[in-house]
């Protein structure tokens, strides 16, 4: 079993970095902060006795030998980068887990035949640089490393460069290696478990999830003199497309999901109809083939509204990350380390994407997931509490015993 | 009569000063731009032998003397800043017109009783500075002087900083002073003498006209697994205000105004549901009572539909300018203006906030138009036939004769 307090009190010292006044994190990717979050975990692994390797996208691995040198690692990880205003447990808690099943192992005196790793994916979040998951989406080979680096922040500074100023840009190949296994623990983010008084999630798939801009071009005039009639104004376009993708969730309730988490206007001032209206649209669901309805519908929708409305319109993909599926001997494993440990538990799909929808691309994956009060994160209230973070280790503890001794 | 030729050539040249590819012009308030700007229109006042005084806020007078120093002077002017994507002829058309009254009266060796003066009023647009038609605002005793210094742009500089650095922080107190007469001619910024093909308007009134800062907030969640249900979206409370905004602007048709010239979001991160939106909102009526019908109207609007979709909303008066009647001598001066040089023309109400909304306030006002193609404005694509300026210009030198003379 692992220790509880030792988890907690080292998520809590994570939090100091980036701490907002809200309570919550504020540690977006490649910052000072973020440095700061990296070198106290880089510090931990090496107190832990981890070799600590680190890739040409600043993805860092800390190595518990094995017994058995020939057999591929068992890897857990999570990412340590947060939203802007994010919380003090969505992917920190999932590497501080990692962890965690190292020192007790240690402790215990332990040995495993495969070795294990512990991963800090870079940039999960997709909130500074987009798309997210990028770290394990190159390393899986999702994305190139040229495409990668190239990635600009709002106020224009690249991946790349950024990288290399917080000094963690490594020399090892962002390129995956053989694994046993791999497994990821995460807060759920979502209602559900709490909902249900389950402690455990046992994750089987990730839904698909698609990205895209789609930006409404008008034309800019005077509010005062301009009659409302011959206006080609972006917000007329935009108000009857967000009600339309609003009915379109709802048409797929209770799984789809339709957000809107940030809007650019141009030129942006007071009394002149805007020229342009930038969209950022986030389509969800756990079913592709409905997805792939929902995406061919905010084409036609946004098609036909433009249309109606004397705008023009364009939108771009951004990101797509396919409904996952996840490796049956490793859902397997974590159901008998519920099993063993007697933790009430459901199986489900996460709503949120994870670094583990690449890895599954490459090695044998799966997730476990622990309730989240009252479902909030991407907020500074994100939280969650002791006992189920601790049976979310233990289960990790299980599963990975499991799969490097078999 | 006027040199048409000299005012096109003298509007050309300005615009050459933040010249835009697409052909408008980018000269901001108290830009550098702004300054060159400035610079020029003083060279060219003093090389036709005015006094030019510069006050606390930045606004520019050139003074012709006239024959008897008792008598207060007939002020014209305008404004020489321009929206981010403005034209051509916005304001500028105003300053050198009266630019070219007295340059024709020199040519033409012709005094008048009272002295003339050019004006220039400071941060007209309300671009970058809110809010608009601030230099004549404070002028004319509706805005304290310190407030305006501290008025800040998007970035956080503030007008009184900026004034200074540009150097136009003058010395003259920034006070009404007696004035016998003020007009301005300026373009229409809308259809109307265009679509009625008529080649001056004379101006009646000014439309009422508030702005607004609509906050509307709500509760910043994970854009996967939150369900649409629980969501506290700002998106779905600002999709509903929008289209009952419209219709609101659509009861009151055809002269109702409802513009959403700039939105602002928080923290803006593409899979996060938005804590909050900030949306300016401009109401326009001629009628001052039917605007404060809409003014009400708006505020139950926001309550309800916030209340309905769980968000707290705030709203933020920003400004105001209630709805204007211009002097009856001064219309009256220009109605017998454009009666003897022959021009077809038409009595209306402008959409568009101006500096003599100010001065009428403290001095004897009216204003004069000319058609602008297609009614375009706050647009780089702004134009405006040298014929229909030329024809201002001259209402404007015999409006400002009678004036000077009676
Ligand atoms: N867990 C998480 O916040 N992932 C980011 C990708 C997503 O938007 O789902
Ligand atoms: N003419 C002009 O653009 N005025 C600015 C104030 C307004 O918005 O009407």
């Amino acid at each position: 079993r692992i220790d509880g307090q030792r988890l907690w009190d080292s998520l809590m010292e994570m939090a100091q970095i980036g701490a907002t006044e809200k309570g919550g994190c504020n540690r977006q990717a490649l910052t000072d902060l973020d440095k700061q979050g990296r070198d106290l975990f880089v510090h931990w692994c090496k107190d832990a006795g981890c070799d600590v390797t680190i890739d040409k996208m600043g993805n860092i691995f800390a190595r518990r030998q094995g017994n058995n040198p020939h057999l591929p690692p068992v890897l857990t990880g999570s990412h340590l980068d947060t939203q802007p205003t994010g919380g003090r447990f969505d992917g920190v808690y999932g590497v501080l887990a990692g962890l965690e099943v190292v020192r007790t192992l240690n402790d215990a005196g332990i040995e495993t035949e495969a070795p294990l790793e512990v991963a800090v994916w870079t940039n999960e979040e997709g909130a500074r640089f987009s798309p997210a998951m990028i770290g394990s989406g190159v390393w899986s080979g999702n994305f190139d490393l040229d495409y990668a680096y190239a990635r600009a922040d709002k106020e224009g500074k690249t991946f790349g460069k950024e990288l290399a100023r917080i000094g963690y840009k490594g020399k090892a190949p962002a390129q995956a290696r053989p694994l046993s296994a791999a497994f990821e623990v995460h807060i759920e983010q979502g209602p559900i478990l709490e909902a249900e008084q389950k402690q455990i999630g046992v994750l089987t798939g990730v839904q698909g999830m698609h990205w895209y801009d789609l930006t409404l071009i008008g034309q800019p005039c005077h509010a005062g003199p301009s009659p409302m009639e011959g206006r080609r104004d972006p917000f007329m376009g935009l108000h009857r497309i967000l009600d339309a993708l609003y009915k379109l969730a709802a048409e797929h309730a209770p799984w789809a999901r339709a957000t809107f988490g940030d809007i650019r206007v141009e030129p942006g001032s007071r009394n002149t109809v805007p020229e342009k209206l930038v969209l950022a649209v986030d389509l969800r669901h756990p079913d592709q083939n409905i997805l792939n309805t929902m995406d061919q519908r905010f084409r036609e929708i946004a098609a036909r509204i433009a249309d109606e409305t004397g705008l023009e319109h364009q939108i771009r993909d951004e990101w797509r990350s396919p409904a996952v599926k996840f490796d049956e001997k490793c859902v397997e494993a974590v159901r008998s380390a519920v099993a063993e440990l007697g933790y009430s538990n459901k199986e489900m799909v996460s709503g949120a994407g994870h670094d583990s929808v690449y890895i599954s691309r490459v090695a044998p994956t799966s997730m476990i997931f622990v309730p989240c009060e009252k479902g909030l994160s991407h907020n500074e209230a994100e939280n969650a509490e002791p006992e189920d973070l601790e049976a979310g280790a233990n289960v990790l503890l299980h599963a990975m015993l499991k799969m490097a001794n078999s």
